[in-house]
């Protein structure tokens, strides 16, 4: 298990890459829009994982409702198995509950989420990439 | 820069710490106590960095302050470089403001914070590991 990104809710993805890549000191940004998860990011590269930036693209987008009970800041923590299958199983099988079954994430990946409730108050993602 | 780990605020780092171990199947967890910060951490360790669990040790902690107001959950991200005081100097360059001076954190290493509101609402840690 590894930490495959850190995903953090903003107003203005654009305005906060700007201001993430000067205090990062990166020049490694890419955006995508997932709509199946109703966010524009921006993806920042670091040398062992990733920081992304996430804006709401409609109303109804979680991002959105986070935005509007708790303002900019951490959203969830994300972690990368190559087998997530198994582990959604193994963890089922522990009494963890998940939002969701595994679904297409961006870029090829398999992704869900632990309900937070099962992790103390944190909303963490689980993910596999695509075989290289 | 890389991202040296994930802190998140629980009320009890034990308990909590059992749930985490569950949950992602990772046995090597330590125990400390960061009589300075006014914190008890459990430092999970996963393959590329760490998730730490703290716990406020007295009614000053800003962990507590934090539990009181928004409840158990991600607290901050730490980034490790290996020239804190040059990376301090080049943020400072850009407008970055930090809570307190560079000082001695727990394991040998010096650490600094963020202000969260030079990172759209992020507090985030700057840490440097002692030189093996």
């Amino acid at each position: 298990m590894k930490i495959d990104h850190i995903a953090i809710a903003v107003n203005d993805v654009e305005e906060s890459a700007k201001v993430y890549q000067q205090a990062l000191g990166v020049d490694n940004v890419e955006f995508e829009t997932v709509e199946t998860e109703g966010v524009k990011v921006a993806i920042i590269h670091l040398e062992n994982g990733r920081v992304e930036l996430m804006q709401p693209t409609n109303d109804s987008s979680p991002i959105k409702k986070f935005l509007d009970k708790k303002g900019p800041g951490l959203h969830h923590m994300a972690l990368e198995t190559d087998n997530i299958e198994g582990e959604v199983e193994r963890m089922e099988g522990c009494g963890i509950q998940f939002l969701g079954q595994i679904r297409p994430g961006s870029a090829g990946t398999k992704v869900t989420f632990i309900h937070p409730k099962s992790l103390h108050g944190v909303l963490a993602e689980l993910c596999s990439h695509p075989k290289q």
